[in-house]
């Protein structure tokens, strides 16, 4: 049987090549349609996958019963990667162009696929915890030159290890929820005391989103190796922030309110096995890290991501930041390493936000922070308009996809559209 | 009917004076005896009653069945506080001592009534978010003398908000549980680099717990009124410290490995009805906070808290800590405010730590790191043992009680002995 990542496999669903969800992809999601409860799907080109339907119709063969018909991934990612690996390849082979077991039964492929554009998608996971990383250099660097300067731009520990923290999981939300713009104390530099009301320097923040799926106990550390098998998959991530609220409120526990506000992800998650075929070695790590932290095969993945903004007057969104996942200097192992390294125990359905993904160029800042500079130098976009920060009515798309040959392992998008603060 | 908080009642169970489980408690937790799964319980003397057999028995009527089953409180506490008042209300009935219901039924009885000796005690809530705050005046300003000097003690933002960072939810243990000393990041100020290895200045923070009842909508502010409702009860609560790690690792984004490891609660949730007698003002506010942190009504309690500690060697805990948790700044309730200020989603379960609490006097220092100001002035223990911070094999036992007319409305313990790192 072919590999369900073999890049000459077709699906007998046709599947244009810019597609995010060819055959190679097959991420997960929750979805509801045809009035239907909320269930477990995949993306198969324009369609929605209906693994309970499936399952239900004794094509899976599962030690327990019913996984598909949760309204979250985790009683799926809690069976662990043998099964995940070997669920996706039964995936891969019902969908298979050659394979007749669904092509052919008309009545289970009209029960089992539903057009995605009727499709509502929810969030894919219950988030156990929300973790958000730093891991970013170029990141970091912007950051700290304009808030400390060129010479101590990055803190002492930044280089020895993943610096990250813990974010508020309960408002977590799937891509096209709208997100209030978040009131909080406010304190200009030049004010005396700080005022409460509405955020004055929204920004959104491209991420990927780690999936755990699977956990680990309490007081015992991870290797490498255990801590990759442990990851399920991807989403895109906007940690949206509120950087005036956030400059007044973070010293010294860090953020808080700035950013507990809304966190949105992409409504499909790309299985890490799905995105083998796009692995390679992040930026040269120098120092050394510790032994705890080093790598024995490459980490980092060739994912190239779009973010864009569509303001009121706007027909379409524009392309204001176009950036790499590969740059990131700590990779999505070493922060769940280093997470788990004081014997914290991580649960399925974790979630680690990467940190801003920025590249070494102007045009790969991930966030408009460091676009604008601060509000120094504000994007200009299409009809005249200019944007330091997030304004009312405004609509921020990410976008994220591994270019294979002839094909697209893609991630769809989170969207957001900013509500006023009322 | 009198009312559960009425000094008078008395219940057919005898219960010492001195016991923090008298009829005017009657505090909430999950327990497991004769072999039976987990369900709810509520102590009173040495015996804990057991909801679930009342329940089956038909002796509370809710809209759901079954609520007193489950392995956590979240699914009564989602009832909300009329229900939590109405059921306290049977509760104290049942146990009254001129209530014959339960005093003359010795079949109900033999069923309901497990000595608490024989209980295993397990985790009440599922933790569905972990917040610590840091809302002692007198903690952050010796903390602050510590490490920047009398000057600058409080942070400019500490006297306008409750300051506070969200927790790590995976490793809320029961009392009673041990805790591995962790292994982390560490660079004394002397060194160069950064070495991996067991963490040499453990430390333990007495705090209260608050847990949070009822959930709150995302995008939506809390009214005073509003939060305090949404409280459930009281827990005691050990925020176990690194703060070797933690010194490394929190610049700029505040606390991560170092308080990941562990976090203890007592048994028991102590309701915020049972505490209504114990309330008083805190400390006055200057400035005065802004208008959404005001208070109409006195939110801290008179609430006596231990903390004794017993190394190895010694037969019996000796204490180190004696204060009250009426010194806090900020009250719980402005806390919970403060939380959904930028329009945080609260959740049933949801925990609160209150920061450490420490009083104005020496003896009223609540974490190691005070008492022994920085490891310059150790604790002298009997048997000539001093302690700078814990060691191996070290027990922790923190208490709590509010002292009524002839009786006390008690926490029980929150205890925790040092395992060695391996």
């Amino acid at each position: 049987m072919p590999h369900p990542n073999d890049p000459k496999l077709r699906s007998f669903i046709s599947v244009d090549p810019t597609s995010d969800f060819p055959i190679q992809n097959l991420p997960y999601g929750v979805f509801s349609a045809r009035g239907l409860a909320p269930r477990v799907g995949v993306a198969i080109g324009d369609y929605v996958l209906d693994l309970w339907e499936l399952e239900q119709d004794g094509r899976f063969a599962f030690g327990e019963i019913g996984v598909f018909s949760q309204s979250s991934l985790n009683p799926f990612m809690a069976l662990g990667p043998k099964a995940w690996s070997k669920t996706r390849a039964r995936i891969s082979e019902l969908l298979r162009h050659d394979h007749p077991e669904l092509r052919d039964n008309e009545e289970l492929r009209k029960r089992a696929l539903a057009p995605m554009r009727e499709a509502r998608l929810h969030l894919p996971l219950a988030v156990s915890g929300y973790t958000d990383f730093y891991s970013s250099r170029e990141h970091a660097t912007n950051v700290g030159v304009m808030f400390r300067g060129k010479d101590n731009a990055l803190q002492p520990n930044w280089l020895h290890m993943p610096i990250g923290y813990n974010g508020r999981a309960s408002t977590v939300v799937v891509s096209g929820t709208k997100v209030k713009r978040p009131r909080g104390q406010l304190k200009p530099p030049n004010a005396d005391a700080p005022s409460f009301g509405a955020c004055k320097r929204l920004d959104f923040e491209l991420e990927m989103g780690v999936v755990v799926g699977q956990a680990s106990t309490m007081g015992e550390m991870l290797t490498e190796q255990q801590a990759e098998e442990m990851i399920f998959g991807f989403v895109i991530l906007n940690d949206w922030s509120a950087r005036d609220i956030q400059q007044w409120e973070y010293v010294p526990l860090g953020p808080f309110q700035a950013k507990a506000f809304a966190t949105s992800i992409s409504p499909w998650i790309v299985t890490r096995e799905a995105l083998e075929p796009f692995r390679l070695h992040g930026p040269q790590q120098d120092p050394q890290p510790l032994p705890y932290l080093r790598q024995a095969q490459p980490n980092n993945y060739d994912m190239e991501l779009d973010v864009s903004l569509r303001a009121p007057s706007m027909n379409a969104a524009q392309s204001i930041c176009r950036t790499n996942f590969k740059y990131m200097y700590w990779s999505s192992v070493q922060q769940l390493v280093h997470h788990a390294s004081s014997g914290c125990a991580m649960n399925v359905g974790d979630l680690l936000g990467s940190g801003t993904i920025s590249g070494p160029e102007k045009h790969q800042r991930g966030s408009l922070l460091e676009i604008s500079w601060n509000g120094t130098e504000p994007v200009a976009l299409d009809g005249g308009i200019k944007r330091s920060f997030l304004e009312d009515g405004d609509s921020l798309v990410m976008r994220g996809w591994c270019q294979g040959d002839g094909y697209r392992v893609g991630f769809g998008e989170v969207e957001g559209t900013i509500l006023p603060a009322e």
